[in-house]
């Protein structure tokens, strides 16, 4: 639509079906001029429909799984192939709990489950960086951006450990933001979502109220998975060149309400 | 250049002279294809160059005290008047201490001053967002923006009085922009910039030592004013419409670090 | 009960009738060995019991008007001839909000009453701390405390102006603790205290209904005066010498909270 | 010396040797009165001089390796019946990267000194917390408490993984401390405390000029190990009942400090 990111390009994680905010992501960052890779993990990969989103958006797909430096150094080696130079732009949107799935108790979890759910929700976004730095793939001034949720913060009950998981990975974005930013002028930052009806964060109990509790604590109501790729762009954009190491909160307000009006309605 | 603002109306207060970050962010504005109206104090207008930027961006301007809800009034109506119809974006820049201006320490203030520095810098976003309010002059998903420092969160001890108003000011968005957005689906943030050397951030005492200190911390050095200008563009883009009540660091990762090993090389 | 305090001498602000937290403090500071002036404005004292808590502390009473260098001057003069030395603890406990008790909306205050408010609950602390700096009243490694409440962080609506105040309020604490460290090795901090049903509370608009809230939301429930009193003791106890230009959250865990199961529980 | 911890009964991981936090917190745990176990991994135990606290503080040794579920259990138990009862207080000060010991960089780490790091410093707090919830060992409203450090939120370059490991434990506090006061009426916090020239904190690289900076940085100076003891006997004393899932500083102000004078007398 502005051509905004016209003649850059990225590699996108996470791209399950339509509902994903990875997926949407990418449609617009095709609209905006970028040329992107698409990758997922091959089980995601059979599970979706990651062809329907290639062909429209002129991609090509490459299967990584984000735990295996192997695969991740395959994958930017092909994406600066294909793309033909540094990347300018890296979405990392993955994130999965084992407990939560298995339905353990955040208080009786399997810790095997709790390793396997730290190592892809969080530590494969310490691999990406990993390969990316020692690769030097990232072009000047380019941006990486990593989806997190507020309950790195707050706690919400029936996040689990995905809580966790998320502080972890915020702080990756600060602590190997800070060596992008120093010898690569390459910014990182995590975006912080409002909950989201992707399959992800389907999979969580009680979401659908605590979507209805969101949507009424927040002035300007839940972001949507559409939002939140439009304000990807904006990150992934030369608007924002001198934005890192920051968590943004992308959640209708939600982050700095005490309380509204409308949720104070239902304790009057 | 990527028409992000077309079509889009504007109110920019605070435009001194070319250093200015809300006269780098109306050429920008300009750019990106926004109308807008220009606004100052009128001995600042005295002072300054507007102008100039007014020519060059093709822009009226309208003096006004933005401590006076009279001027105020007569800013808003005629902006509206002049761009035919509510308004998209405002940019708040405006600040001043006079306890700076007059050298007086911040633990030995002039009480008059202080009031005076806290109803400039402050009370005036308060009292913008007011008649904004009752004129409904915002179109839905409008954006508000207030410039900030730092100061209010952490204690930059030359910025004397500034950090309490700057503090008061980023509860003012918070405060103001809950109604903005249940009401009005407006956006109101503030952006915390690194310190810039703008007429205003010269006035600071050991300023000098304070950039260079400020560039050694930051992993990507101090946003300059151009760059805040584009940053300022994106969060007046349809790209950002979910981002409110936010406080968003510009300043090269300063905020998020503790330490770098440009300042440690002074300390070992 | 431990003797805490004891040889400790303090001033405390803001105690009106039983119910205040700075009465609470003042009853727990007399228990641990503390001996102090207790002070509040001549309207107060008169609208108030003070004369009992006095006689209970074996406490003098100073009238000051708080906004008043004179009288603040007169306070601490006295109090020292009084306690016979340099003073080891400080509590401000003073607020009120014009606006508020006039029933005017945030969105549209009489100035002039946010003016008056904003003098009296925050511009008070650091006239305070400008007469105890440069009278050098406190004693090394003394301790002075303010009270102060979350929606200077966040948006509680019903807070009214009160919320743009103690954010000023909460600036000053760090601004002018770092003068105190620096130069007495004094520690300055705010309590971030849970609502709770003072005189001042109750006139906050849907009171009740917020405490309820806050009670639901909070894993411990909602901390009370009493609890508020016995925090304050650790705080100027000598166990907590390092502590300083902290705002402390003391709220049974309110603020971290994102949602409980029992608020959830209106929600499914 | 208050008797503030009088009839209370704790346990204490992690006293290595005199300079540890631990070992100080101990010794005036015992001070005031408390009874406690000491516990440390088996190999700590035998590199440090347990014995000797052991022997000063009249308490009982049972080695535990934090990570084993089954070595917590046995210590619980244990140290419910050494103690007679339920458990008042406890005290997590554990740490340990792999990588730092390895002198392996952030950048470049290897993964499985990543997860045994992770394991030992954030997740064996969550196996502690499990353990004590499942034999609901904690009395009401007793106090656990473990210590970080503020690279969880900034930027210390040299504090490698260890950053990520905090920013993961301190997000356990507030997950697990949801639970403990919701259900036991039991507070969860962590002290993030000031660099201190522990066993530990030496094996950080460049850790002598980094206390000189915090230092310098600091308006009350760096908080020593024996200051945190204090401040841990706060946490643990009834003084501070409804302070829970709060990341508390214990840093003479660094925290909060953007710039003091003594480190900008460097850069001008």
């Amino acid at each position: 639509m502005y051509n905004l990111l016209k003649g850059k390009k990225g590699i996108i994680f996470g791209a399950l079906n339509e509902n994903s905010i990875a997926w949407k992501t990418a449609q617009r960052a095709h609209e905006e001029g970028a040329e992107f890779v698409l990758t997922n993990a091959p089980a995601s990969i059979r599970m979706g429909e990651l062809d329907v989103l290639a062909k429209n958006t002129n991609s090509q797909i490459i299967p990584a799984d984000a735990t295996s430096i192997e695969d991740l150094e395959n994958l930017i080696e092909k994406s600066m192939e294909i793309l033909g130079g540094q990347i300018d732009f890296v979405l990392h949107s993955i994130g999965m709990s084992v407990n939560v799935r298995k339905k353990k108790a955040y208080t009786d979890p399997n810790y095997d489950f709790t390793e396997k759910g730290w190592d892809v929700s969080a530590v494969s976004f310490h691999k990406v960086l990993n390969v990316l730095y020692h690769k030097k793939a990232m072009k000047e001034w380019g941006s990486i951006v990593a989806l997190t949720y507020m309950a790195a913060q707050r706690v919400f009950p029936d996040y689990n450990d995905m809580a966790d998981n998320k502080a972890y990975l915020e702080s990756i974005a600060r602590s190997f933001g800070y060596y992008f930013g120093r010898d690569f002028k390459v910014r990182v930052n995590t975006i912080s979502q409002s909950p989201t009806p992707t399959t992800a964060g389907n999979g969580v109990k009680g979401f659908d109220g605590f979507i209805n509790f969101s949507e009424k604590m927040s002035p300007l109501g839940n972001a949507s998975a559409a939002d939140c790729a439009d304000y990807t762009i904006s990150l992934f954009s030369d608007l924002t060149k001198k934005v890192t190491l920051q968590n943004l909160f992308h959640d209708g307000g939600f982050s700095n309400m005490g309380v509204s009006d409308a949720v104070m309605d239902k304790f009057e």
